[in-house]
C-alpha cells in the first residue's frame, strides 16, 4: 500500500511536539509532505528540522503544490473552521485539533461537509487514548457498570491560567476554562452516555480570580487581558434521564492543583479516575476494585493511529465530526445559559 | 422569668434521644408539660420516663388541658403540616423537624401563618450549629471567603438505605434521599448565600438501587417496598449568577460509607467540611489552613437554645418558617424537574 | 418442637465464656440442664449464674439424672476422648473443643463410634465462621479462585505463650502452639482443599525461646516448666499435586504480635485474609480487590448455631467427626516428622 | 604483579551488560583478551565496542590462541557443563552463570575436576553482595540472631515472566521459576546455615498461569510454549533440625509485583530484608531494629572481585563449586519431589 | 509487719484521684487514718468516701490525735514548706507533691530536717516511673547511651493554660509553666547527668499569650488574672562540660497540642521518648530502636510504691530531699536570670 | 551602563560550582575577568573553562594588571580576613565566603575597612534568599507573627562530617559544625530579630563521635585528624528579653540525617521551616497554614544578584559587614563559653 500524503497546518508548539511526531512513528502509513503556517521563515525551519519537503504560508498554494491524503489542523480555535473547510474542499481527510470551532453552526457545517466529500472529519480529544478510559469503556462495555446514569466531569487547576498564549483572549479562543479544558472531560463523560445531546443545559461561568490576579502555577497571567471564564459549572440532562455535571476551571480556591477527574455511577458500578477504581459487589459483599499495573500510553500516538485507521476504513474510538458537532453545542449552550 | 411550657408532639426516637433531653438541659428556660402520641400507652410510658406529667392521644385534648408557650413537632413528613398548623393556631410557637412539610404550598401557609400569628416557627435544620458550620459562617461574615459564587453541596452515602422506619414509603415521607439527607446540605448551602430563590432548577432522580437491593449498611432495606428516590443530583442558579450543585443519595456506587460536605468556592478563598480547611493566600502566596481544635459540640442543644431565644426575642441562626418556605421550595421544583 | 436438652462438660472459662452465653443466645432451640466439673463446688456457682439446674462432678451420676440430648465437652485436651466416647454411648450428640484428640487414633475411633451411634460429632473451630472465611469460601464456591493449589497457613505470634492454664505442658496439652493455635488454621486450609489427606508431610518443631524465657505478651510463662513446641513450620503435599504450608508459633523472633492468615493462591485469583484481599484480573487488567464493609460476626454463637442444626438434620459448615480425624492424623504426623 | 587474562563465553547481554563492564572496572588486575560467541560477526561486535582483542565462535580455537587464566562462561543453562568442563581442563579459572548446570551429576562433576585441577570455579550468585545480605551475615557471626532455626526464602513475581529469551524453554534453561528465580533465594538462604545438604526435600510445581496467558509485566509471553514451572514450593529439612521454606514463581496471583525477600528465624533475634529489620530484645524489652542508611552497591562488580580475589588465594564470600553441587542437588530433588 | 499510718494533708483533686487510690492499692503496707483539709465539712466527705477514720482542718489537731508514720502533702505550692516542715518535725516521712516549695531556701531547710530527723522525705515526681524513663534509665545503666553530654527536655503545651486551680496566680504558685510542668522534664533530664548541680544558668520568661487571651484548650483561663510565666526556656551547663536546654510553655504557637519529651544525646547513642527510640550503630551501621511493646503503667502506684519502699530502707528511685534542693535552686536561678 | 569588571579569589568547587556561574547568568551587569588562585594551572584551567581572560597566582599582580569593581573571596575560612582587607584596600567591593573571618576583631576590622573605603564588604550567606525565609521575612513585616521572642535554630547532622577538604582541621577551619554550619543558621534567626547583639551567650562544644569515628554519609573522616566540635549548643539573650537556643552539628545520634530548621515563636503566631508551616488563631480558632506552592530557588543567584545591586545603591537583604561583625563576636562568645 502506497503512503498516506499528509500536510501540516499550523507550525506551533502543538504541531512540533505532537503532531509530527506521531505522524513520524507511522511512517509505514503516512509522510508527511508539507506544512504550512503565517511566517515562513519559521515554517522552513520546523520542516527542515522534521525533513519535512514543503514549507507554505497559505493554504492555497500548499493545496496547489501537493497531492494530500489528510491535513492535520493545528491552529488556534478561532481558525478551526476556516482551514478544516478549506482542506475538506481539497478533498482532505482533517484531524482537527480540539476544540471543534467556535460556534455550534461551524461545527455542523463542518460535520455535514465531511460527510458530503466522504472523508474523515476527526478531532483530537486524545484523553479518550488514556489507558484508564479505555479500561472504563471496556467494563461498560461488558456491563460491569450496569446502566450509567449520572457522571460528574472535573478538569479544575487551582491557578492554572496559562501565562503564555492565546488563553485568556476570548477572541481567539472563544472562551477559557470550559473551552480549553472543559471540553477534554466533557467528551469523555459524553462518552460514556452515547454521544446524546442533552435535552436541558444550565451552567454558570466566573471570572472573579482570573481578573483579579494573584499566584500563577503555570505562568504569570495578566488580569487586565483576561475576558474568558476562570470558572465553569454546568449541568446536562438527557432524555433517558441520565445527567452529567461538568466542573472546570482555570483557577478556584481549592485545595489541588489540578484534578481531572470522571465519577461514574452506574447501576453496577461506580467508577472514578486517577487512578481508575471500581466500586461494586463482589460475591454479595461491596467491592472496591483497584487496577494497580495500568501502563501509561503515548495518547497523542493512539489517537494519530486511529484517526489513520478510521481513513483506512477500520472502526475506531476517534471523535468523529458529528461528535464534535454535538459537543460544540453543549458549549455554546453553557455559555448561553450563563448569559453570554 | 417563668418557664416557657413545651409539648412535644409525636413519641417517637427522636423526641425520646433528641428534643426531651435537649429541652431538659434547659430547664432554667422551658418546662416540658405534656407529649402527645398516637398510641396513648407508649406515650405515658415515655411521659414516665422522663417525668413530664402530661401524656395524650390527640392535640385537641392536649390544648384543652395545658396551657403551652410552645410545641416541637417531632411527627412524620406527611403531618407536619397539620399539626403545625394547630399549634400556630392554639398560639404556640413551634419547633418542627424537617423537612418543613410534603408541599411547597404547606410550607409558605405554615410561614404565613406563624407571621399572622406573631409566633416563632422554626425547623429543626440542627446541622447548622457544628463547630465546622459556625466558623464558616464566621470566615463569610469576616471576609476571608470574599465573594461566595459556587457550593458543592454532598450528603452520599454508599449503601445508606435505612432499614427502618419509613424511609422509603414515597406516601409518609414525600421522597426520599433529598427530602431526608438533601435537605440539610441544601439548608447550609443556601444559607452561605442568603438563602435567595434560585431563578434555575434543574435536577434528576433515580431508583436503580433501591429498587435492586443488596447489602445494606444502615440495615437491610426491602426492594420491593422501595418507591423514592435513592439518589438526586440537582443545579440551582440564582439571579446575580451564583450557583449551588446539589448531590445526595441513600445509596450510590460510590469508594465511601458516607460523604457530608460543603465545597464553597469564594473569589478570595474556598473552604470544605470534613474537616474543615481553608484555600486561600497569605502574604501573597497559595496558602491551605487547617483547624485542628476544633471541638463537637451538642448541635441538637445548641438548636433548640436558639429556638428559645429566638421566642425570647434574640437573634439567632435558627431556620424559620420563610426560610423553610423558600427550602420546600427549591425541594419541590428538583422533583418536578426530575419528572414527578 | 420440644426444646433439645443440652450439657455443658468443664466448668472452665471457656465454657463460661464462650459456650453457655452462645447456647443461651439459641433458646429457642436449646436448653441447658447441667454442668459437669470436676469440682462440685465450683460448678455449682457457674449453674447457679447461668441459671442451670444440674450441676454434677462425674459424667456418670449425670448421665443417670438427666436426659441429654447433647453435650459441650469443654475439657482440657487430654480429656476430650474419654469424656466424648461416653457422651456418644450415652446417646449424645457432641460438641467436643480442638483439637479432636491426643492421637490420631482417638480421633479415629470418636469418629467411627458417632458413625455407629448416629450422632453428630462436632468440634469447635469456630473461626470457620468467621465473615472473611465465609466469603473466601463463597469465592471459591462461584469459581472465582479458580482451582485453588497452594494455601500459605500462618498463625505467627511474637512473644504469645500464655501465661496461664496449661498451655506449655505436653502431657496435658499433648502439644503447643501446633497442636493450640496451628490445628485452626490448619482446619481453614484444609477446608478450602476439600478436606483432602495429604500423601506427604514433613515438619519441624522448635522451643528456643519457650525454654530460654523473656518478655511475655500474653502473661508470663516459666521457662523451668516450657515442654512443648514453641513454633513449628510444616508442609504438606496433596495425592492432585496440592500443597498446604503451615507456620505456627507461640513466640518467633517476627515484626507482629500476631498473624493470622491464609494466604490462598488459585489459578484465577488469590486472596490472603485480615483484611481479605482478592488479587485477580478483571476487564483483562491485574486487579486488586478489597471488601471494607465486612462486618464481624459472633463466630461462636454461629458455630454453636451450626452444630444444633446439624442436629436437626441441615447441611452446615461444622466439622464433624471425620474431619476431625483427617486433622488430627495431619497434626499426629507432623509432630513424628519433627521426631518426637 | 602481572595481569590475569580473561575470556568471556557467550555473547549475550548478560556478558555485555554485567560481566564485561565489571571485569573493566578491576583493570588493575584483569584484562579481557577474548569473546567467544556462537554467531562471530555479532562477537567481534561486541569485542570491538569493549575494545577487547580477540573475537571467536568456538573454544578450541580461543584456548588455541590465547593464553588464559580465567574464563567467565555467560552461555544459557544448557551449555554450562560443557563450557565450564572445557574451560577447567584447559587450565582456566571459571565464574560461571548461574544455575550450575542441568543436573545434579553435572554440577558435582564440574566442582570435582576444578578441585582436581587446582582451579577456582565459582557461580555467579551476585545476589551474595547486597548491603543487606552482608549486613545479616554480620549479625550471624556477631552472635545477635543466636542460632537461626528457620528461614523462609521467597523470590516471588506476579506477572513476571519473561517475555524474551528461553526462559520458558525447558530444554535450554532445565527449569522455569526455582531455576531462574529460586535458586538466588535458596543460595542465600543456605549460606545463612552453613550450607548444609538437606535430608528431606519435598515441594510442588505449577504452571497455571503460565500455560494459561494473560497479562504480563515483564513483556508478554507465550502460554503456548510455556512448558516451565511458572510457580514452585518446597520445604527442606536438615540433620540438625533447621528448616527452609523456598516459594518462587515467574506468576502468583498475590498483590505484590514482586518479592524478594529471606525471613530469617534465630534463637536471639529475627530479620527480615527489603528493607533489613532486626526483632530481637534490648534491655530486656522486645525491639524493633533498622537501618535506614544502608548504601545499595554494585553487586556483579563486588562479586567479580570476589572472584579474582579468589583466584589471588583470599577467602572471599564467592559461591564456590561444592556450594554449587550441595545447590544443584537441592534443585533436583525439589524437581523429584515434584513428580518431574 | 505492722500497718504504717498515713495522713494525706490537703483534700482536693489530687489527693482524691491519686494519692488515696495509690496508698489504698498498697494495703498491704499501709493504711490511711486522717485527712486533714482546710474546709471540714468537705474533708469528712472525702474521709467518709474512702473510709478513712479521721478528718481534721488543722494539722496540730491531727498530729494531736494520730499515731502516724508518714504523710502525703498535696497542698497548694506555697503550702509545701510549712506542713513538710510541720510533719517532719513531728517525726513522719513526707511525700510532698511537687515542685518541693516556693524557694531554694525552703527546700534546703526541709531536706536538712528530713536529713536530722532520719525520715524519708520525697517528692512526687511521678514521671520517673514511666516505662520509657525507666528503660531510658536501663540504657544508660547498661552503658548503651555511652555518655550523655547534652538533654533537651521539653514539656510545651500550644494553649494549654489551665483554666481551674491557682495556676495562674504567682502568690499561690510560686511561677507558671516552668513550675507547674518544667520542673517534672528537668526532674528526668538531672537524673540521667547525676543531677548535678548546674555552674551556669541562664534563661528567658514569657507572658504574651497568657495575657492576651484566646482559645483555650483546657478550659478558659482569665487573662486579667494572669500573672505567672506562659513560656519558659533555660539552659543549663555543669562543671563537667555537660549541658541541658529546658523548653516549657503553657501557651506557645506551635503545632502540637502538647509535647513531652527528652532528646538525649549520648556518645554511642541517642535517644528520644514518646514513643521512646534508639539512635546508634549495630554491627558498624547506622540503627534506629524501636521498642514497640512497652506497656503503661499505673506511675503514682509505682512511685507512691517507691515512697513506701524507701521508708522501708531499701534503694528506690523515689526523688528525695536532696535531689528536690538541687532542682528548687535551679528553678530559682532561671527565673533570676529572667530578671524576676 | 558599562559592565562591572569582577575577580574571583580562589578556585576551588565553591567557584567553580556556584559564583562563577551565579556572576556569568548575571551578564548584563557584570564581567568576570580574572581568577587567582594559588597553584596557577590550576587556575589558569579554570579561567579557561569559563572563559574569563585572567588568571593569576597572587593578588598583587592581580590587582596591578586588572581593573576591579568588586572581588569574590572563596578562599578557606583562614584567607578571607587578608585577601578581604587586599580587595578593600583596593577599592574593590567584596563578596567573601562564609564565616566572616577567624576572630571578631577580624571581622570588626574587615567592616571598618569597608566603610571607610565606602566600599560593599558582603557575606555570601545565601540561606536568606530560599523562599521559605523570605515569606517568613513577610510574614514577620506585615506583623503576621507579632511580636517574635524566642527562636530555636537548628543545623543538625547525624553524621555528616565531611570526608573531604578542610572541615575537620581547626587551623584552617577555625572551628568545626558551628563555624560552618550553625553560621547560616545563626544569621537567619538574627535576620528575624534586628540582628541585636546578645548581653548573654553560653554554649557547649562536643567531639565525642569526631574522635571516635564511624559509619561517615558525607565521606569518611578521619577521627585521628578531628580536632574541632562535632556538635555545639549555645544559647542566647537579648537585652529586650528575646533569644534565640542554637544547635548544630557535624555528628549527632540523633534519628534524623540532617535537620536545617528554625522554630520561631511570635506573640502571635510560630512558624516551622522545611516546609515552613505557621501556627496561629483564625477567626478566633487555633489555626495551622501550610504553603503548598513555594517554588525552590537559585539562593546562589540571588544572593549575588543582592551584592550587586548593593553596589548599585539598592536596598538589598545581602548580609553586611557590620552584620558579619555581630556573627562572628557571637561564635566567638559561644567558643570562649564553651572554653576554648
Amino acid at each position: 500500500m502506497s503512503l498516506l500524503k499528509a500536510a501540516i497546518i499550523g507550525g506551533g508548539h502543538i504541531a512540533d511536539q505532537n503532531h509530527i511526531p506521531a505522524l513520524k512513528k507511522l511512517s509505514d502509513q503516512v509522510e508527511i509532505v508539507a506544512v504550512c503556517g503565517r511566517d515562513l521563515n519559521k515554517t522552513r525551519l520546523i520542516a527542515d528540522q522534521h525533513l519535512i519537503p514543503g514549507a507554505f504560508d497559505n493554504l492555497e498554494s500548499m493545496f496547489n503544490s501537493c497531492e494530500l491524503d489528510l491535513v492535520v489542523n493545528c491552529t488556534p480555535n478561532n481558525l478551526h473552521y476556516d482551514y478544516t473547510m478549506q482542506a475538506l474542499k481539497n478533498g482532505c481527510h482533517v484531524l482537527c485539533e480540539k476544540p471543534p470551532a467556535m460556534t455550534a453552526t461551524e461545527a455542523r457545517k463542518m460535520a455535514d461537509l465531511a460527510i458530503e466529500k466522504g472523508k474523515i472529519l476527526a478531532y483530537n480529544f486524545q484523553r479518550r487514548q488514556t489507558s484508564e478510559y479505555l479500561l472504563l469503556k471496556k467494563l461498560l462495555s461488558e456491563g460491569q457498570l450496569g446502566e450509567v446514569y449520572h457522571i460528574k466531569a472535573n478538569y479544575l487547576r487551582r491557578r492554572g491560567i496559562p501565562g503564555w498564549g492565546n488563553f485568556t483572549n476570548k477572541t481567539i479562543q472563544g472562551g477559557g476554562a470550559l473551552i480549553d479544558l472543559g471540553v477534554h472531560i466533557l467528551d469523555l463523560a459524553l462518552g460514556m452516555m452515547d454521544y446524546q445531546t442533552p435535552d436541558k443545559v444550565v451552567g454558570n461561568i466566573y471570572d472573579f480570580i482570573g481578573k483579579t490576579g494573584g499566584k500563577g502555577l503555570k505562568g504569570q497571567w495578566d488580569p487586565a487581558k483576561f475576558d474568558v471564564d476562570d470558572a465553569c459549572f454546568a449541568y446536562l440532562t438527557f432524555p433517558d434521564n441520565k445527567s452529567i455535571a461538568v466542573s472546570c476551571s482555570f483557577a478556584l480556591n481549592q485545595k489541588e492543583e489540578e484534578i481531572i477527574n470522571l465519577e461514574v455511577f452506574g447501576s453496577k458500578a461506580g467508577a472514578v479516575l486517577n487512578p481508575i477504581s471500581l466500586h461494586t459487589e463482589v460475591a454479595g459483599e461491596l467491592a472496591d476494585i483497584q487496577f494497580p499495573f495500568l501502563e501509561e500510553t503515548d495518547t497523542q500516538l493512539k489517537n494519530t493511529k486511529a484517526f489513520i485507521d478510521a481513513i483506512l476504513g477500520k472502526q475506531t474510538n476517534i471523535c468523529l465530526g458529528e461528535e464534535g458537532a454535538v459537543l460544540q453545542e453543549i458549549v455554546e449552550k453553557i455559555y448561553l445559559s450563563a448569559g453570554l
